[in-house]
């Protein structure tokens, strides 16, 4: 599912690159190397598809400028956090790669890089990672006090204010350290999110996690995700100042859902959640999880239909400015 | 034992960053950051013991020319075969480091980053690191067929030659990437070699290698390690035109052979060729291997002793010109 997400993205990143890449600024600035980071870059492979598809459209954007002798050299820092594997990401990087690779271990809710050392920022199914579980959820004796749910969808208006507040802060910190690491001129590309003016609980992902809360039912577990509207991140971008907003829009569903769907999503879901919620419950969990999970099919697709019209992936672009 | 490596070689670095740094050269092409790689880091400690070291002389040295309101960021750039453990060097990095963290997989032998990329370069245990076996020494037809060793120490001339010719091709290699990665100014400083004019059965890494062939007693396994004299390096060197030699002798030894040297000595090899050796023979053979090797204790310490007294240790810095 996710590379699917990725080539449905590539089309929209080569436009972007098309029409919002000036190479003439970026080329006074950084000349001789293009840096880009994947924030959240997980073990690979999608990671590795996309990275291949924005040096091919920027390589591509450069001979259309005329700069096609002064090429750059490429270079790409895969980060994520610290305990990711990165030995199977560096074991599966493609011996043929146009870049040089490198890895930057840590959270993206702080700096990474030196300032002014990046060109393009790609982030492709992170966005809505928040550095922590807002408290107030764990409190018993809180209003957010988040019984029966592991997520804010269809959750009390206190529990899903506790997690608004806690991304805005996240992503507060998010944007200004990108700001400082971006060139003047430098792109950024940040997914996902849901539609402005629906409640959390009838978009997909708060479907997809509503489930996944049956599954589990638990009281002292909450995922910590939250996915933002168009309206929340302008909210947040115009605070911050640094950016300008090259394109904010909700697009199209990656597939329709049938019968493998549910299946793709599970263990897209899975391969997200699973080092979250293994860290708690312990691996045994797992299997046991999304078995049922799969189970019940029918219900699943008939809530994918119901949510899947009105587009489901939030997708920005920023200039540093 | 490469820790006490490390501390001794660091008053030799601190010097090296007083006397040879040309901090207003470095500061016009690279002025934001300064880039250090380590090629060979390991897993850790000494790693961050080494890019502590570097970076505080050279915000010392930034701080005594007048630069201290515009100190740069530091970024690290630990390499290592892409078969290093990665994670566990990000698991125990320090998390107060003065630095930015990233990791380059790959062989120094090829290029591992864009070109102007780097300020400093420090290899303080790999340059002996070959990138395979003369392929003549697995060859039984061959004059260099190395039968019952494992080193080219105490062989036939032929033996040595190859190793001597896979040296200098891999270096010549090493130089030519080095030599695009650093800024003009940049610094290099590499470690170990052997002195000039001793045969190498007479030098300490050959007669440690040499115990470790008797350990072994095998026909088709060789250390794919060599280790060159002051006048090799030179050679190459002068061919490749690119660094100016600020540096080039040969050290005291790191400590005085006594009991507790047997010890550090048999896991300083150990740490150094386990890859290399279990990957041969299995991981099961290390511990047998190397108990024997701490035995034969009284004989180990009577070679060190005989060998220590010229200094065993190559250290070279060179400037990128």
């Amino acid at each position: 599912m996710q590379r699917a997400g990725a080539n449905a993205v590539k089309a929209m990143i080569d436009d972007v690159i098309v029409e919002k890449l000036d190479v003439e600024k970026i080329f006074s600035s950084s000349k001789r190397t293009f840096r880009i980071a994947d924030l959240g870059c997980s073990v690979g492979p999608n990671t590795f598809v996309a990275m291949q598809n924005i040096t091919d459209a920027v390589q591509l954007k450069y001979q259309s400028q005329g700069f096609a002798s002064q090429m750059p050299e490429f270079q790409v820092f895969f980060n994520d956090h610290a305990s990711n594997d990165f030995n199977t990401l560096f074991a599966s990087l493609p011996p043929e790669r146009p870049y040089f690779a490198t890895a930057v271990p840590g959270s993206f809710h702080g700096r990474l890089l030196p300032n002014f050392s990046l060109d393009f920022v790609y982030s492709s199914y992170a966005l809505q990672c928040l550095s922590k579980v807002p408290e107030e959820l764990l409190n018993k004796n809180s209003a957010a006090w988040n019984k029966g749910r592991v997520h804010y969808a269809s959750a009390p208006d206190e529990v899903a204010q506790a997690f608004t507040t806690q991304f805005a802060k996240d992503k507060t910190a998010f944007l200004d350290c990108r700001a400082k690491e971006l060139v003047v001129g430098g792109l950024m590309v940040l997914m996902p999110g849901i539609p402005n003016g629906i409640p959390h609980s009838s978009s997909l992902t708060g479907g997809i996690f509503d489930f996944l809360g049956q599954c589990l039912m638990v009281d002292t577990f909450n995922l910590p995700v939250y996915f933002a509207s168009p309206k929340e991140m302008t909210r947040l971008l115009e605070r911050n100042e640094c950016f300008s907003i090259e394109r904010m829009e909700i697009t199209l569903p990656y597939a329709r859902a049938d019968g493998l769907i549910v299946q793709a999503c599970a263990m897209h879901l899975r391969a997200g959640m699973e080092g979250i919620i293994s860290k708690h419950f312990g691996v045994e969990i797992i299997d046991e999880l999304f078995d049922p999970f799969c189970k019940k099919e029918e219900e699943f697709i008939s809530m994918l239909e119901s949510k899947y019209n009105e587009g489901d992936q939030l997708f920005i672009v920023l200039k540093r400015i």
